[in-house]
This record gives C-alpha cells, sequence and structure tokens, in this order.
C-alpha cells in the first residue's frame, strides 16, 4: 500500500543551490519517502552529472524537476508554502518543528498543493524569501553543532511527511483521509468528564484533584487528539460511569 | 540546552561500509543531533579523505571512532542492540520503527550503552550480525524506492534519538530526567486492561472489537506512554471495572 497521493502534492524547492550533489540526494531523498515534485529556483549548475550520480535510482526526480528562475515562480500556485530555517528570528510567522510541520502540510496536500522551501547551502533562506511562506520550521539539532547537510535537512523532513501517512495507515485510517483533531472545547469537555468519573468511582480525591488531572492532561496533550478519539473516549466513560448504575 | 547525556550512550555501529564518504557523511549526521560515539567494524577505507571532506566539522567524530575487526568487540558491553534491516526477515526479533526504536533506545541509553547497527551498502546486514541483537528497526519508506543511503538512514535514526529528548523537554521536563517510559509488557498489559473493561461496561462489542481497539492502541502509540501513567490509567480501569462491585 503506498499512499503516494497526498504526498505528489508536496514540493520541494531548493533556491540557489551551489553542489549540483546536494540536488541528486535530495531526489533521492524524497523518492526514498514517496515524493516526486522538485523544483530549484535558479541552482549554480543543473542538470550535472555529480547530481545525476548522488540521485542514483532516483534521476526520474530529477528528469521531471521544474527549474525556475524565480520563487514566485515555483510556488505561486500552491496553497500552503513553509520554509525550514535553522536560526530564530524576528519575524511574523509561526515556527514549528519538523513533526508538527509535516502534519499541517500533510493536511492541506489531501486537497492542494503545498510547499517545503530550503535555501542556500551556505546561508539558507533570504528574509525576503522566508516572508512568502506562511510557516517557518525548525529541525532541531545539536546546539553546538546545528550544520545539517540540505539532502539532510529533505531527508528527515520527507521522512517526518511520510510518517504522517504511515501512521495513519497503520491506524486503519485506509482512505488515507488525515483525522480531524479535536477541538480545544471538546478536549475540555473530555477533561471535565474524566474529573467527574475519577471522582464518582473513588479513583480521585476531590480535595487533592491537582496533580492527578495534570498528569492525564499532558498525556493527552502529547497525543493531539482526534474527534473520534475525543468521542470514544467520552463514551467509553459514560459506558463506566458509577452513577449510570447508582 | 543539550541534552546530550543519554545520547552519549547509544553507539551507532557501521559494519563493512564500503565508501569512506558515507562514513563521513554519517559522523556529520551523528554530530548534528548529539551522538559522538562511531563504531566501525572492517570498513573498507578507514581513515580516508573522503571521509574527512564529508564530515565537514564533524571530523572529531571520525577522529575518536574505534575501528573493531568483529561486531563482538563493538557490540559486546552493550545491554540492548537494535538492527537496521529494510527487509522482513523470518527471525525471531521483535520489529519495530524508527520511532519506536528510538524511544527504547533512549530509554536503556539512560543507564547502560546501547548499539545501533547499519550494514552494507549493498546487502544490509547479515543474518548472523542481526542474530546478535535483540531489536529489529524498519525505516518506513517507500515501497516502490526504499533505497536509503547508509548516511540517510543514520541521519533519521540520530533525528528520531534527539525528537525523544526534545519532546521531554518540551513536556517540561527541563531537569532533562525522562520520566521513565513504559515497557512493551506493561503497554500489553494496559490494552488487555482496557479491553476487558471496556467489555464488561458493555461499551465494546466482544464479537466486533478489532476497530475500537485499533483505534486506542494508535492514540496510546503517538503519545508514547510512561510507567507512571500506565499505573494511573490501570489504576483508573481498577476503580471503575463494573465487576469491582459486581
Amino acid at each position: 500500500m503506498n499512499p503516494a497521493p497526498p504526498l505528489d502534492n508536496v514540493r520541494i524547492i531548493l533556491s540557489h543551490t551551489s553542489h549540483p550533489g546536494n540536488i541528486g540526494a535530495a531526489a533521492r531523498a524524497m523518492k526514498t519517502m514517496g515524493l516526486s515534485q522538485l523544483y530549484l529556483v535558479n541552482p549554480k549548475s543543473f542538470p550535472d552529472s555529480e547530481a545525476d550520480a548522488r540521485a542514483s535510482n532516483a534521476r526520474d526526480v530529477l528528469e521531471a524537476a521544474h527549474v525556475c528562475t524565480s520563487l514566485e515562480e515555483a510556488i505561486g500556485d500552491t496553497f500552503l508554502a513553509a520554509a525550514l530555517t535553522a536560526r530564530s528570528r524576528d519575524l511574523p510567522h509561526p515556527t514549528c518543528n519538523a513533526r508538527q510541520a509535516a502534519t499541517e502540510l500533510v493536511r492541506h496536500a489531501h486537497h492542494h498543493p503545498v510547499a517545503l522551501l530550503f535555501g542556500r547551502e551556505s546561508a539558507g533562506l533570504t528574509s525576503e524569501e522566508i516572508s512568502h511562506c506562511q510557516l517557518t520550521v525548525q529541525i532541531p539539532t545539536n546546539p553546538a553543532y546545528s550544520s545539517l547537510n540540505l539532502a539532510a535537512a529533505v531527508q528527515i523532513m520527507a521522512y517526518e511527511l511520510r510518517m504522517v501517512l504511515e501512521e495513519a495507515i497503520a491506524a486503519g485510517e485506509a482512505d488515507l483521509h488525515l483525522p480531524e483533531p479535536a477541538s480545544l472545547h471538546e478536549i475540555e469537555g473530555l477533561h471535565s468528564h474524566l474529573e467527574r468519573v475519577m471522582i464518582q468511582s473513588g479513583f480521585l480525591d476531590p480535595t487533592q484533584p491537582r496533580r492527578l488531572m495534570r498528569r492525564m492532561r499532558r498525556l493527552f496533550a502529547r497525543t493531539r487528539l482526534e474527534k473520534e478519539e475525543v468521542n470514544i473516549l467520552r463514551g467509553l466513560l459514560t459506558a463506566v460511569d458509577p452513577k449510570k448504575s447508582g
């Protein structure tokens, strides 16, 4: 089962790449994870035999690559563009990590083209380039040495994009439609319900509720609950509520 | 804030690497994520100028690398060894994905050295090599093209190892002491207990348990349960179990 369709809507844009080997390695990284849409904005040398060599059996990705003379040309018709950046910047952009960005991109990619933008090997993206994006993304790295190779950064992002689909498949969401996340309101409703059942069952001392409920909040905050999951959990809480039969 | 200490206990072992450039790129991939312990089992050429070039500013990792003449020498004093494999094999090993393996490795790495083993570029690890490991790991890939470069595979695993720590920090564990994760055995115990209570409360039809339990498994798989959380959830299940009062 190959979850290709949403990934076909994810465009990898490499801006002003200096080393053609990195373009080839990026193409290979993309293809291993099921991505195929490569856009190159003013590459220093392309096509190039070094790119071909590093692409290995992903030359088809290189051959289909779109070479553009401006970022606008590459990004224009996308509905969400995310900019990879190593540094924190004073920009009015929400910044998220690789995993969060992948979730957001795939969510839109079910319906529209989206873009993930990588800058120069030396200096990354310019502020001007970033200003075309709605989101900035940081890959967590060793603060003492954050110098990710360009193709390695593409590999991590491509992997995270694939993982969004793999996890949906693992959960039996074979139609690849990402489940709808629960709203904050629904999650608050779950916590209130949980607290009530905990108290009624004698599990939680209502005079000392703090620590236990905080732990439950933390657990469910990590998992980013879906709407249907909240419904299941509330159904279960109703079924086991001692008040029900009392 | 650099969560280095557990990562210093994670050993990357490259067995019979053919291309020295891959050793250099692997060293760089490791260092960007805060890993430093590189072991090389019978590399074809090491040290090598191509390795140095690809390592960029991670040459210190190469210089400190341990060159071994047998896998036993590299793996001997570790407490958990995981083997990267692209293929499904008929071996008596639990197989997990990159993310699950990273959690398991970091859990042990708080206390003991652990190893992550990568095989030859062409043919991967031999069955004999895998038999020295307790765990096999697969990185999810495009079924039509799963040919991850060796350094790219190291990069993804190193990234997942770092993410285990990053997520713990994000969850407010600022003292860098990771809460102890639940073992797979404990998580299975929780699922059995949950299924029992769901059936006894009438919430789950025991003749149709599949989909609901799969959703619960997916929810808790995403959240990476901690030992104490499993204890809390099982305590709650015991408190609300209709059998208790019946």
